[in-house]
């Protein structure tokens, strides 16, 4: 007998495919590709942060570590936050978990019940809204507007999606993939309202460094206290160039550690120690990479855009952070069909707008974490697609 | 105003500890404990085998990769199990997961629906059962039974237990704690009763290479086609002592990839390429150390049975498989305050058999992948308890 090959449950049967990876699974037996699809730095991570990790196999350190990770990174988590916010968290406040994408799976698995409905804002990184898919949860999706050339958040807008039904925001700022950046007083605008309304807040802030008027872009780590039932997610990919070690941290109220002692040990127990140990060096001695690798990406931004001005079809904002562009193409209208059409004529790899929800439709995201020589070469070789 | 930190999640509210772990949350301050409570070798991972992530690391691999895993990991393991089971899988049925227990996780997302009923048999690793909870699944529990001093799954009991709401069967043979280990002919009844009622079956095997009368337990990978609707857990934890590096693999019916692609993205993304360089190595060239260290366990194992023989309190089957001892004590009905004695008084680590669910009361699991002069040690220390 043939069975059907269905998944069992009914909200993983409905999950959609991520469009970006989609994509990219046509590019095996394509050589020569200029990858600006992905979000992901094109230089391996520093070689001192590697060290640490090799070190510590060396070591042998290969054993089951803490649920919530090894005391040393957990202070140096801490002490990283307060010295960029002047807060004042504790290791207690701390979870480190095997990315940010987990760090997020785990603090919906906190948040959001069977059949509640979340509010969040789009376009947005497609995992964001398919993980509480999973979870059973309903996301209504709030577009962004762009009014006079900058991308905003109507936050009547957003609060008034807020039905009785909601039990959670979902924020993303800075937000992949439109590089917009919430203000600090927006920020304590959202606050007031989830705790005036006892909702759950899940901020993902995983491109908090990767900005470019300032050290670091606004956050709600310097606006919560320790009774607010807000989770912060955060991640060694982008600022450190972590992106294939798979780590990431929570902030969260201390109160709430016995939880996600729990959740942890039943989703991934640990993270293995040598990568605790690379993050442990990234957070205290990464700053002058943080600098020299976020002057390089301004670079490339201020080069990309220079050079997307010549083509009056295109219009786009410059992103105050993220390494995005987030391109409107006029006359476009099926973004997979020309993402798919760049990567197969001109071989440059772009994030067809579609793969961030509707709203995204009529966009492509170009990741500018690159050198510039590349995005040289892949503008020459759109250059027929653009015109 | 100060808010409940409840969780939102009805079924986390509801989650409890790890036992196992609340006791090891003791130990921080206790030196010179002999850890015989948690399900680790003593020794680190092989050499040869953390060189394999040093060189990774050194070449600076450190990129996003593959959902599925690296092709060069995916075919490794398909080897591996062909060449173990003389079955004919290719890398199109292997899914890399970052552990083992990922590996359960996301196959129990694509297996479970909220509300449905899943069976499976007790005393049982608390987070199998705890993460079927998370997403909303009732659990039943078949107990095991001794019979003549040899622990038996009765299957016409377990198939009983299954009603119209049964959508899946979750069997973890061989089993810890007990050391239980079901045979070619169970196993087939087993799968022939799912593949009848239409019931998905998850069959967790990480403990397949520490058998101890054979090279490898019994598995339904040599029982199941394309079109079975099983999908079986495996791990590299046990068999190449690498715990702390939370590395695993799925192996699914190949019209599956699509599925496990979506839910590898929205749960883990990828594995870090170094582990799974590791992993590649430990496939092809650990043989000799599972070989080594299994002879290792069955010293310990038949040395610490041997010791407990002279307690006319306990009683104790050897296991066939796995690492563990599984020890019943007479006049012992608070297993958890058992284990804290131990610990406390006599340094000693030991599993109460009460994390295990309340069919496992009444027994203490002793980890026995460890060297023989601490085992002798243990017991020394013991002594008072168990006379």
């Amino acid at each position: 007998m043939t069975q059907s090959m269905q998944p069992g449950r009914s909200s993983v049967a409905n999950l959609q495919p991520s469009l970006i990876r989609k994509l990219g699974n046509l590019s095996p037996g394509l050589t020569d590709i200029i990858p600006l699809w992905y979000g992901e730095p094109d230089q391996s991570t520093p070689e001192f942060i590697r060290n640490a990790a090799i070190e510590s196999l060396q070591a042998g350190q290969t054993f089951y570590q803490p649920n919530l990770g090894i005391p040393a990174l957990r202070q140096a988590l801490a002490d990283y936050t307060n010295g960029l916010y002047q807060t004042q968290f504790g290791p207690e406040n701390i979870v480190v978990t095997s990315s940010g994408l987990v760090a997020l799976a785990v603090a919906s698995q906190c948040a959001v019940n069977h059949g509640d409905t979340i509010v969040t804002h789009a376009p947005m990184w497609p995992n964001l809204p398919s993980i509480q898919e999973v979870l059973g949860a309903n996301v209504v999706r709030v577009p962004l507007q762009m009014e006079s050339g900058i991308w905003q958040l109507d936050l009547d807008r957003l609060f008034a999606a807020c039905t009785p039904e909601t039990t959670m925001m979902l924020i993303n700022s800075p937000s992949n993939p439109t590089g917009w950046m919430l203000t600090d007083d927006e920020q304590q605008t959202i606050l007031d309202f989830c705790r005036q309304r006892g909702l759950w807040l899940i901020a993902d802030e995983v491109y908090n460094r990767i900005v470019y008027d300032r050290l670091y872009a606004p956050s709600f780590a310097d606006k919560i206290n320790q009774d607010d039932r807000v989770l912060i997610v955060n991640s060694f990919s982008k600022s450190w160039a972590m992106t294939g070690w798979r780590l990431g941290w929570l902030t969260i109220p201390r109160r709430m550690q016995t939880i996600f002692e729990m959740l942890v040990e039943y989703n991934f127990s640990c993270v293995l120690e040598p990568v605790q140990r690379a993050g442990i060096v990234a957070v205290q001695e990464g700053e002058p990479f943080i600098a020299k690798s976020v002057a390089r990406y301004q670079r490339a931004r201020d080069y990309l855009l220079e050079q997307l001005a010549s083509f009056p079809r295109i219009t786009c904002q410059k992103p105050e952070a993220t390494f995005y562009s987030w391109l409107a193409i006029e006359g476009m209208t099926d973004s997979f069909a020309f993402a798919e059409q760049a990567l197969l004529e001109t071989k440059v790899g772009l994030a067809p707008g579609i793969a961030f929800g509707p709203e995204g439709e009529g966009h492509i995201r170009i990741c500018f974490a690159t050198e510039i020589d590349l995005i040289e070469q892949a503008i020459e070789r759109l250059k027929p697609m653009l015109l």
